[in-house]
């Protein structure tokens, strides 16, 4: 799209900034043409810190969460609850659900769902991890925090399964109605959970 | 935002990623997130691409554009057209000029407008090496490539002024309805100004 002669440099970071989903040659010209107003050292500071994510970074060996030691934050902190693991697909899943703070066991990244369309089956999952994980640490509780979907049940059901001669209570986290929603203008299948496992008012 | 302990490699990235415009923490860990699903080189290789970025590019010494060299891909382009100078207020609008591969001339980055609000003079843009260029390289006329707006008006009457001994043409590109548009929902001052710059039709 940019014909202009533009700096080997500069078509270089482009070429980089645009393997991000969503971002275009336009906006990573914006970008670019933002730093450039200012000091150039901005460039130097987001390079380096570039760098240092891919020199630093590496996966819990415990969790599979992301780490800059052998543990990561969260299996080195000693105040976290053991025999509960929350397993969860990736490394963002886990960050949405630290964030609300409501969670004070340890977790599993799965690494993906069972899937027949990407060809990803049930060993391919970090599933003996888990094992190894669920007999190491006592685990008395496996919670299934996955996205909602047919990958997910699928999963869901291997584990089950795969955990079925262990006393282990097995559970997911609850579907239904999001806070601050309105029914109008739900989906039908989130309504159709949401009757579903309705609950009695206690 | 993030309460949860992430990396501080990762944590220094999200600071320096959200001070682009438009990107908060949100954006920055989900740019984050997607390079961790893939390679980790790709972070070396962006971090090696900013680094880059600041470590080569510099300021044409002619014109002010982003350079690699002394000069600019454009000032050293000898194809070029002398004698006529296109003067933009910064190197984002010379780009979009030469994308649209309408003009073979030479540029002069301005480096802003006169604004009083910003406290911004007429001395303090490159008006001095505008006129040295001007001696220097034979330039007859001068184009105007403005973003419409007081400051852009301002601008262009001192630059009429400053330039009013010497012989030679100053003019400013065309503003009017883009092409494309729909009358009924062009604004006020767009309409005023194409009436008011109508032309005979040839």
């Amino acid at each position: 799209m940019i014909t202009f002669a533009l700096p080997d440099s500069i078509q270089k970071l482009i070429s980089e900034l645009t393997k991000f989903p969503g971002i275009g040659e336009k906006t990573a010209l914006r970008m670019i043409l933002f730093g450039l107003r200012g000091d150039l050292v901005f460039f130097k500071n987001l390079g380096e810190a570039f760098i240092s994510v891919y020199e630093n970074i590496r996966i819990c060996k415990r969790c599979f969460n992301i780490a800059e030691d052998e543990l990561c934050e969260i299996c080195k902190d000693p105040k976290r609850e053991e025999g509960i693991l929350c397993v969860v697909e990736d490394v963002g899943d886990l960050i949405s659900i630290e964030r609300t703070g409501q969670f004070s066991g340890r977790y599993h990244v799965l690494g993906g769902l069972v899937s027949p369309m990407e060809n990803r089956r049930f060993e391919d999952l970090r599933i003996n991890e888990l094992k190894n994980s669920v007999l190491l640490y006592k685990i008395t509780e496996i919670i299934l925090a996955l996205n909602p979907s047919m990958e997910a049940e699928a999963t869901a059901l291997y584990i089950k399964d795969f955990f079925k001669d262990l006393n282990i209570r097995i559970t997911k986290i609850a579907h239904g109605i999001p806070m601050g929603s309105d029914i109008e203008y739900l989906d039908e299948v989130t309504m159709a959970v949401a009757i579903k496992e309705r609950r009695e008012l206690e």
